[in-house]
């Protein structure tokens, strides 16, 4: 899908919102909401949505949404370093398909790097799916840091 | 450099910032600023750093600079797209050495993207140095789409 189009009310985001679909929570509060990613490329690879804004991608989204979901990427970001202690953490938010976005809800992607690891990130759909139950010990370890 | 440490007030973007060293402008407000990248690794690439904060990174920053920051981001990948139309916009924001930052004033990547483009991106240093001419010849097509 490209940097045009409708808002999906049934994407997989929009379904997890919902409680249609269940998610590994970190965080939530008025306006966010984050969890791990379920597909992880680095070990505590997380993401944060905004509850109420639907913005595709960056260039619909409103700034009081944006300001909202980066206080929440920066607040699950040092709670992640202080769980899990990664030596260096990536930040990445994709719009449209060819940037590598596959789900048309804007999120933002928490990559915790540690050194001598590969830096580079293209999207979803190159890593395995987790096990659930790590990724909830996981997810405990990062919200007891909250 | 790890995510600790200090500010540096010679590092190339406060440099910058303070006129001692050029830098081909975009876009700049009370509190922010974007320009080029001198290493672009992709057309259009561009930065977006805050003009007050003396953050080294994400987990250093003021959630306002932050906001500020990533309202600029969205008027500038906007703009970009309106002036070469990518088909899609990378945002990448880099935390750390072994996470890709190579200076340490927190700044955030517009990468646009073209469908059979790679996507990946790890950082600087994998880029080569850019015509300051065309830089600014491109940065004209920009600055007229704000």
């Amino acid at each position: 899908m490209s940097l045009d189009g409708t808002y999906d009310d049934a994407n997989i985001f929009a379904l997890i919102l919902q409680g249609k679909i269940p998610a590994t929570k970190i965080y939530e509060d008025e306006s966010t909401f984050s969890f791990l990613d379920i597909m992880p490329q680095t070990r505590g690879h997380a993401l944060v949505i905004s509850k109420w804004s639907k913005a595709r991608n960056l260039l619909e989204m409103e700034d009081e949404a944006l300001a909202q979901v980066m206080a929440t990427v920066k607040k699950v970001a040092t709670a992640i370093r202080k769980a899990i202690h990664p030596d260096g953490i990536q930040i990445a938010q994709l719009n449209g398909a060819p940037a590598g976005q596959t789900i048309f809800h804007l999120h933002v992607h928490i990559l915790p790097r540690w050194e001598g690891d590969a830096k580079g990130f293209a999207g979803h759909g190159h890593g395995v799916q987790a096990d659930r139950a790590q990724l909830e010990a996981l997810a405990n370890e990062i919200r007891a840091q909250l």
